[in-house]
């Protein structure tokens, strides 16, 4: 038999955190550039499955909340990449730990 | 200046997390379980701003996943509480480390 109790109020940074993250592929697209500074073709290839439209939304999103910054440069030829910031590299570790419960926790064959 | 490199292909077991935790309110209704058992309408006021039909959805993905058990206690009164199961609860240090990084890295006037 368990117990219902009233549980504590959901944790605001966490909210704040997952206002973020909970949404289709950032955290994948986070973790995609822990290699380094990419261009958008290349996340789009890495990430397989994104369209370009919400790939493009979640880049926005994450240089807006300062995760992620966009360096243009100017060429020729003009090039974009994207880059992890010190905020963004600062959750690498928090991903690495998901990753590694997923390899424990989560089927492969889904 | 930036140099653009092919960068590698997202992880397939960051990829599978967060094709769960991707999802708006996942996390933050797993990070509202740590305390213990609770029921849908205490969860439902514990995070606030969730409606109850995607409050319904997310609870039954994540039984679907392993992550959350759904107990019926037969009473009277008939109860209902949702509880995380082990490979859940194995999830919530890297909850813990996330609300860190957003304390630390989310402006929460944001």
């Amino acid at each position: 038999m368990t117990t219902t109790n009233e549980c504590a109020r959901a944790d605001a940074a966490l909210v704040r955190a997952f206002d973020l993250l909970g949404r289709r592929w950032t955290g994948v697209v986070l973790g995609t550039l822990r290699g380094g500074p990419a261009g958008f073709r290349a996340l789009a290839r890495a990430v397989e499955g994104i369209s370009d439209s919400v790939l493009s939304d979640r880049l926005s999103e994450l240089c807006d909340a300062g995760l992620v910054s966009r360096n243009v440069d100017t060429g020729p030829p003009i090039s974009v990449a994207y880059e992890l910031t010190d905020s963004g590299r600062a959750l690498l570790p928090a991903l690495e730990q998901i990753t590694r419960w997923s390899e424990e926790h989560l089927s492969s064959t889904g």
